[in-house]
């Protein structure tokens, strides 16, 4: 987590301001169930609410303290007595650390997951205006790099759409893997705790009881929230890479947005380089990273050990403000994306008409000519085309073999951009919904 | 994948037979629907079915005809128009060797997941019934490997059975993720092949049509699939680690069965060692580290490029075939784990009463003095007892600062274990279900 | 491991046969120096070399005995011992099953890195060739996919040579951290075997005595050598990614040998696809990819524990296979490599003359221009020759500012291509030796 | 890069304080040395050190110039300007951004490694001192997690001492790596600047001149780099780990320092726990992460991408700072570890004899009874001892057939602890070198 690549928003879950009012809340509505179970006087659960919740921490403070103890939770009930009073002799009756970490962490996981499906709300809005924009215009559709058959800038789009969609569902469960609470004391035996009160507080904060811990939350819920970010990420790395791709001098179909005063190189003052997608390619190896360590968390020794507390005091706030920052930085670059459908209809007419091979090759064959024989015949007029030598068309035309098939009007039929396009608004209709594609 | 670490329901799924008999049923089912939409002629699609349904494809001769066309599915198709005649021009009409291999790999990735739901079945079963005989029977729980404080050995079956359940559902969903079709041809713009086609055969392999494809089946759903994997490859790693920690010279509160005739060491014999679990734990590695790769395939040049082929033919059966094992063979590890309820009660009864501290600490608290005065009088004679230097409740007792507070009376009813156990049937409830806590 | 991606040389190290054959080797060596020390009699230690060393080892019957022993070095033994009878009770006296396995282990290892080096310098050998067949034929150089400067197609090739043999370097290192030999008994104290046997069995295999073993080789030489094999692994994944980016359609600066008899696609008949540098991208994935597993399986427990073979029974065959394959294959790439030099110079000259905008902006600071100045003066003409409005050269010329300090003759010398290849021959002479340029 | 786990030493290696002073000196002596060639005039450059190698460069404004410019080195080079005046536009003649970048990088990395080679050094230092006290005192050695044999303490860490050694020597390769200089202008043609400016810029930051740069210095040194720094993570997370088990409250060996006001446990007043190597191993599952986004940063596109820089902008001080922090709380580690001979020896008899067993076999052999005799005799007597039922030694020579072999005297004689230790000296010589245990 570096400024250069952080949003306040996200950022602002992982300070210690944020992290102390979580772990006081998470005390005092357990003083709450404490009071209503009659184990703590309801006057003093009253009192640190009163005196607690307006309380402004001083993380300084707390950080004394812990070098004094060397243990967090202990530090922060201590400077919380300072506040308090003797009625903080209530607080953490029954409890363990961990019911305050682990519960805190998914707290704060579950917060930037709600920021980061805002994010994919806000990247998916804009790649659906930009989709429909596009919808119709030709592009060729691109295998292995090379020139493949037409297809449409918006059917990319929708395509990004889709991916994005499944990315968003990957993100709720992420978020649902998280949303747990855990106030079950040491080892989880709720030996010290009554279970209600992990009810009251799971309620209060809008998490699920954890169903049984190990004084820790099993890691397994983190590890497959942190896989999932990963995963999210690689599908950025994607549409990121399909920019640089367009962007590309040879190619220049699209361009990332540059703005007044933007200097692309210190030496080559021509020079508009896509940046941002290039950044967002190296954000993603970041995030995806981040997914290993999560996954060796899990085998924690016995009911717990602390060997997680490190990774995910980094990982935490790295992979969610990383691809909070991402998703941002995407969403402004579909936004204002530069599209040029004339250098898009250019590269079409790059290669002399093959990108129509396969439905000539499909003609034949419907004429009866065996597919083997059909692929040759096709082949054999492609091949002087790709190196530059002659037309397609004409080339079929005048290939006694082929012409003894198909007559120069059928031929030329063949050659129709639109019945590459036919399906578009099947496809838009199957992504975005019957009902957008009919207003769009 | 090697013998050594597989089963052959699972390597079964990824033989050249399996995969060329789902190559056809893929034609098959299109040419079906070609047919019905009056594409091909309806007995072409009949003979089709007639010829190859019944047909031993010969892998061998395939391989010989990729050997010269060096691209697979065109080696296919050539064998099969060997079976089939001139009808075999029918065939493939308008598709892409991609829609064939995509779905092909995704009904294997289905099968594949759909047998892991079968192992994680039997592993649950293994794990419940062994939580119940064991459901009360009392052992140190233990955080940083340090006696913490006291919970049942069934607890701890308890948290594995909700670890795996929660990896079940994972399981589900990654099988929901792969569980589509693409017949969408050249870049997927249907501009060769109708939609209905794509429909037809998915509904006939149990498959959800692709909403929009790039010609390849996106991804991020195979990347969202394989970091599933690792996700339960960690948890078995978690629950192997945990055997191997009991079964520790020191600790001994249970063992991997151990057979006759079965030798633990070539230079030892007295040495019975968990190498199974040993062993589980390395399997798990593997299985994580390929997550990796399956999130890096993700970013496919434009709209496909073939990198990814390499990686999902070692990992796509690496991955699956190794997790099916390893589930396996953790469900035999549990079956037949032998359990030593007299060495957790020595452990238990080790530390001369320390896991009682806690309790201790909070009567003293509830009896009016301060946390941290609480805390001091509890170190101050928990100390001696851990260096082995007295009982810890002959210490409390002639404490006079603790004394003052707690009579003897109260402090020896502070060291009773019944008090930790007392929620173990909630818990089972939680977990299980209350009627399996009924019966059980 | 898959056939499709290996070779038998490098195969033929992992099999049971050559495996059994080292251990063989090892105990027999053992044999002799023990009998050398006096331990066993020296008529045993012939015997056993007389009759093991003729043996066929017969796979299938160690493993029958393994099924029984759950051991497969006692499976071994007792194998051996029915060839050699009574004497083989000499065999492997005071040795412990990973003297054997872990010292067999570093032989493979050490064989599967000669080869890895003897393919490199294959694929060395193919590089230096092409270069300096290309050392002076221009091509655009592109930093971020667009053009910048001008360079030669040769510095591309010399910049992989130069990356190529840092990776021979680093293949020679990983090969001296696994060329150790332990022999050391149980816990590798050498209470029940002499130190000089180590030696011994060390000097006749070719290898190091460990200096100290925990009874295993201690992993960290394991989990460095596969992470070397990651990075050579990630040099194949870039010099692939360049060849696919020249064989793009728009690029075509270069091809992948495309034989007679091959098909690019099914649909399709005109593509010739970059089909084996994509390849090569996705088995630089799955190398890559071991390098965690491997460092994951450093820290055994205590002396040991065994969860590192499963590990090493897939990923040492798998990474040196895999990366014996893509060697060999990119070596064959780049021998067969179709280059295209009028398409080279065909980009060059896309952009206008943009890339001469450095020189010109140097130009202008030399004439007592600020840098500033500078900068935007050759900004504020690139920009529309950018957008493909008009001639670089003829826009600087009638730019007033720009003429008051560069006559046309001055900007017109600016604009030769030969100011940017006067470096080739120092940077060849860097990469390749003095010699070598003299000659080449 | 979290406080917690930073020391200042690292972290100002990575300031922009630092980063801008060695900008600085890059442009600087590239200054002298076009000086030199008669590119810039003398005064020029003398200036340029007089200014700017006395001047504070102000962060924030080079972050507010390049909120504008949106390029880091140009609003470097135009804040010095504001320092240095006209003669500014002499500084970066001919060079490119990269060549400032990549190679201060570089300066950094070198830098960072040798912290880092002075911390491994004060780790040696302290495991070499406990080594040698500890040298000879018994301690059972394990595999599996079972006792096996019987070793020292001293060889454990000898151990650690020889594989943090290996790590020491790595770390020379990996600085080495990393240790080159690149000022080659635009795609490292050198056209606008002399090859001779980048050997006097190498030769005055003690680096090498990168052989052949793309602009940027060749990634796969850095790839390298950090694939180095996660093996070295995975030792100290072995020496965690073994620290971590013997401090196990059924094992208690060892135990980390605890500081007088230290808290275990907020909850269990009687808790010391591990938390120290737990941290470690945490701190070692991140570095190792980092090594993948490291290699996938390789493969550039064509001479470079700028994808590489968001991944080191973290993973540059991420992957050092908390790498120098875990060696220094490592030696923390075991210089104050506290070792408890007492309970080792508890230990070590724990197994009533078993840990001879392997000797007795070998007795059994030399006195002619076949390996498999030998085997089941030891077995039969050793397997009650492990239930606990009696004792080795006496049960050995009740058993006829083995007393048939081995007198009773010959039997005790057999279970003598000082024939497991007798290659101690010789151990540590191989590791410490003979010199220093005559000396120790």
């Amino acid at each position: 987590m570096i400024p250069r690549y952080s949003r306040p928003e996200m950022v602002s879950i992982w300070t210690p301001e944020t992290k102390f009012r979580i772990w006081f809340e998470i005390e005092a509505h357990a003083c709450d169930a404490l009071a209503e179970l009659g184990v703590i006087p309801k006057e003093a659960a009253k009192k640190i609410w009163d005196l607690g919740g307006k309380a402004e921490f001083n993380v300084e403070r707390i950080d004394e303290i812990e070098r004094e103890v060397k243990h967090d939770v202990i530090a922060f009930l201590t400077h919380l007595a300072e506040f308090i009073g003797p009625e903080s002799r209530f607080v953490h009756q029954g409890m363990t650390s961990s019911d305050v970490l682990d519960t805190c962490l998914n707290v704060q996981l579950v917060r930037a997951a709600d920021l980061l499906l805002k994010d994919m709300d806000g990247l998916l809005a804009a790649i659906k205006r930009r989709a429909f924009e596009y919808k119709d215009t030709p592009t060729i559709g691109r295998s292995h790099g090379i020139h493949a058959e037409p297809t449409t800038f918006g059917i990319k789009l929708a395509q990004a759409y889709a991916e994005f969609s499944r990315c968003r569902e990957r993100l709720v469960h992420a978020r649902k893997e998280v949303a747990t609470c855990a106030i079950s004391g040491a080892v989880g035996t709720f030996a010290n705790i009554d279970p209600r009160v992990e009810e009251h507080v799971a309620e209060k904060l809008g998490l699920e009881p954890e169903p049984v811990s190990t004084q820790v939350i099993p890691r397994d819920r983190h590890a497959m929230y942190f896989a999932t970010l990963g995963v999210v990420a690689s599908s950025i790395e994607r549409l990121a890479t399909e920019i640089r791709h367009l962007q590309r001098s040879e190619v220049l179909e699209a361009e990332e947005y540059f703005s007044e005063g933007q200097k692309g190189s210190s030496a080559m003052p021509h020079k508009r380089n896509p940046v941002l997608t290039e950044n967002l390619t190296g954000l993603a190896r970041l995030v995806r990273g981040m997914a290993i360590p999560a996954m060796e968390n899990v085998a924690l020794w016995h009911e717990r050990d602390i060997s997680h507390s490190s990774v995910e005091r980094m990982i935490g706030p790295d992979a969610t403000v990383t691809l909070d920052f991402a998703l941002v930085r995407l969403t402004g670059v579909i936004d204002k994306l530069l599209v040029y459908p004339e250098n898009m209809q250019k590269n079409l007419d790059k290669l002399g008409g093959l990108v129509h091979s396969q439905r000539v090759l499909l003609a034949l064959t419907q004429k009866g000519v065996s597919r083997e024989d059909s692929y040759r015949l096709v082949q054999r007029n492609a091949m002087p085309v790709w190196r530059g030598e002659g037309n397609f068309l004409e080339l079929l035309k005048a290939d006694k073999d082929v012409s003894a098939k198909l007559s120069a009007k059928e031929l030329e039929d063949l050659f129709d951009l639109g019945y590459h396009t036919k399906h578009v608004d099947t496809i838009f209709a199957r992504v975005f919904g019957k009902d957008a594609v009919a207003k769009g």
